[in-house]
């Protein structure tokens, strides 16, 4: 292979830690977007679609070590430009700009850009979706707070996951105030806070070493510390706290459980309480929260996404390969070492817009939504032969052919009469781009295109005003094996009840289909 | 004005030549980006959505001269990455990467970035929409062409804009057969090619001064040139063109003709052919087109795309901010010297996908929709009064509230748990996050929301399973202006009985609701 070919060949890739969505994997992950936006609706959602870029300035300072991840644009005169990292931060610069705004609730569908180091396998890519909901302004406690726990659950039961995630719920407040009491100095307390929020992936005992030995804390006030974040329930939890007399006496934790108690009051009001986990080992890696946090865990297999090469082949080659690909996904489900990070976020942050308007008084909470592990997760469940009543089909309804005999012109314009006369019916058509097509390519077109019905042309029905309607697939003997003749009339109305039978008879979702 | 305040205040910027799309105009935009996919859904159509950048390589030497518009990411070590300038040739990296697709159906709606001087008033921004689909694969002559033209028609019928648009169609072929014939020298036949796009903007005059003066042809050429040039028509100038032998005896020109006449017999059956324009003058700036090509013309009002904050307060204090723009804009539509640029154009290129592979074989036909330009069509026309059938409701169905004397405790749960039996019915469903909110504040909230009904709770109502109903605005004197009681029982099918029964009796559109 000369130089020359290798250089072609290595231009076509896309970029490293991205992915081409394309194929079935697009259109699953359209529904799953769709079906959030709907809840988003239904709670007096807006969307807002702000630049992919924003002004250097307005990211800075804004994600502490992980600012390196940002990307930056190149230098080319004007303004000095960085891709958004997240949804949350380019909400808050909106925010700041419309100083009449006291009250929004906003939500955002958008890819966000971080230079990591991309690990499929973990998930983990460069460019990714983010799906946000956040409520800005003013909330009598814990009220705005509720209605967002309330809109993970319906998220979650929307997307027909009932029974397979857990809510877990915290309180800076109840965390920093546990702290103190435990005698943390000061200064240690966030870090103390970081050491925490590990114990989901390690389990105490090295936690513990973190915070004594790299992080310097007395071991005494470490296994005080043991006795409180290794807890975790509901209700019963949060009576045994209201028990603590150390706890209640310190008025940061005090105020966090009294709270937390109006917030289980409201849950239980939204139907929520049975899906959380009051959990005092949650702590969240962002700096900006200010109350109550949560994090939303699943059980099932380890997200996998396939590099931007498999997913398009899968388009075409589905079958072997895609199987393929399944069955690892399926292999990492059952190793327990490969831990699926959670696959929603969020909490209180009642400061941020102050960053970029002083005064500005936009209390916020908020919650964002890991699209891409819901998808990975989604797709391996219908792979082991879930069916999802959201999915839709986007096979054609009906693919147009004409067959005939010698001195056959093709039928090309009849073809495209019936095709319109079928579109306007508001049905999904197809047909082959041939003149003169021959039976066997325009049987496989429709097969390949996943189509459960042929309407059929015929020079001798044609001469009659009639088609013929036939069900793609049907056994040998079937009585409409060969279809049946419609006068072109009715074609539209029929082919659409047919459609529609067809539809109600069937599993549902796509794959089920196609 | 101190040093610091300053910095703060110009922090809180988008960035140049880019919008936030927030409140009615990103409802409006999500709802002709919604028809615009349902049609290319119908056709077959399969999305497919690339990163937002490219490998530098990729997007090297594809855009001639606007080659200096493409936005480069900063080296930050690793791959040099571009910023997508089109979706058409992610798309040929997405094919040529894929050499088991044989022919596809993409369509694409994203974002694309041109580094370009913004001018707002004729809506040319760094960042902006583009919505297209293109057919890869093999087709007989013409066949696909006629459906990617059937499409422009469905897309624009489907908005609503019936009789507004007219479809500008030429052929390469026919114009370098042309230009051939006339005597325009091989060298600069591409560069004439140019000068004759400049006229729908130029009278002939000054393009013809183009070619003599500024790009060296005889004049007699430039003077032949014209008496084909300035004809338009429809069959009636295909057969005045096939009646010329010296065209007809042009090879290009001949091909380019006979094509064009199984075209237009195809755009009958598609109904389409009263939608289209057959102008010799239309060139496409384009190098890469083959065959045919089309651009999409309107009369109506110039773009006007408020910036950032204009828009984003529209969203707050509509009426006197919006009248204003809306106001410049109609102004700027009394105004020829304002020419609209087209709002969809595309054509046929067969050669794009070798430049990634060569023997890549990828014929492909397609069209790009110009989607902010009809956004801000749209809009003015709304402004005008006009209503559009697709345009939907985002404001809720209905709002929570409750009411009550002395000692009264606001409710807060039971507004949650109604909330909640609505929004389970599938209702749009908002409350205030007060805990003892007065009744004016409610009121107030609900109309600002634009909700159509309230459901009112009392303690007295309480006790005996009942709430109140209230349509909103109803006049004095009405036989429900207080409101009718309601079982709580009952209330999720009441509630949603009359929503449905309000859509129906009042106008269409978004607008006219709230």
């Amino acid at each position: 292979m000369g130089k020359e070919k290798e250089k072609k060949q290595e231009l076509i890739k896309n970029p490293k830690g991205t992915r081409d969505w394309a194929g079935e994997d697009v259109d699953l992950l359209e529904d799953i977007l769709a079906q959030i936006s709907r809840v988003f609706r239904r709670h007096g959602g807006k969307k807002l679609d702000t630049p992919v870029f924003e002004r250097e300035e307005v990211l800075k300072g804004k994600y502490g070590e992980d600012s390196k991840l940002i990307y930056d644009l190149k230098d080319q005169g004007g303004e000095l430009l960085s891709l958004r990292y997240d949804l949350t931060v380019p909400f808050a610069r909106w925010l700041a700009m419309n100083a009449n705004i006291k009250n929004y609730k906003r939500f955002a569908i958008s890819k966000v850009y971080r230079r990591d180091q991309p690990a499929i396998a973990k998930g983990r890519m460069r460019e990714f979706y983010q799906c946000d909901i956040d409520f800005a302004g003013a909330s009598d406690p814990m009220i705005a707070d509720s209605e967002v726990i309330a809109i993970i659950v319906e998220v979650f039961e929307s997307l027909e996951w009932s029974g397979r995630y857990t809510i877990k719920l915290n309180d800076r407040r109840i965390l920093d105030g546990l702290f103190e009491v435990c005698g943390v100095p000061e200064e240690k307390i966030r870090m103390i806070s970081s050491a925490v929020d590990k114990l989901d992936k390690s389990p105490w005992d090295e936690v513990k070493k973190e915070m004594v030995e790299t992080k310097g804390l007395d071991e005494a006030v470490a296994d005080k510390i043991q006795t409180y974040v290794t807890r975790k329930g509901g209700k019963d939890l949060l009576e045994e706290l209201q028990k603590d007399e150390a706890l209640m006496n310190n008025a940061k934790a005090k105020k966090g459980i009294d709270e937390m108690e109006i917030l289980m009051d409201y849950l239980s009001a939204w139907g929520a309480l049975d899906k959380i986990s009051f959990d005092l080992s949650l702590a969240r890696g962002l700096d900006y929260y200010t109350g109550i946090i949560y994090e939303v865990v699943t059980e099932g297999s380890a997200p996998v996404i396939a590099n931007g090469s498999d997913v398009a082949q899968e388009v075409q080659k589905k079958g072997k390969k895609e199987k393929k690909v399944l069955d690892e996904d399926e292999d990492r489900s059952n190793d327990p070492s490969v831990g699926i990070g959670s696959v929603a976020a969020g909490g209180r942050y009642d400061h941020l817009v102050e960053r970029f308007r002083s005064n500005a008084d936009l209390p916020c909470v908020g919650v964002s939504f890991g699209v891409d592990r819901i998808f990975s997760i989604t797709k391996a469940r219908i792979a082991k032969g879930e069916t999802f009543s959201y999915i839709s089909s986007n096979a054609p309804d009906v693919y147009v052919m004409a067959f005939g005999g010698g001195g056959f012109d093709g039928m090309a314009k009849q073809r495209i009469e019936v095709t319109k006369v079928l579109l306007d019916a508001g049905l999904k058509v197809e047909f082959t781009y041939k003149k003169k097509p021959k039976p066997q390519v325009q049987f496989k077109n429709a097969e390949q295109a996943g189509s459960p019905f042929a309407v059929i042309l015929g020079e001798d029905e044609q001469a009659k005003g009639e088609v013929r309607v036939k069900e793609m697939g049907l056994p040998e003997g079937h009585p409409e094996k060969e279809g049946v003749l419609v006068k072109i009339t009715d074609l539209a109305a029929e082919v659409t009840r047919r459609v529609e039978m067809k539809k109600l008879t069937t599993n549902t979702g796509r794959i089920a289909v196609s």
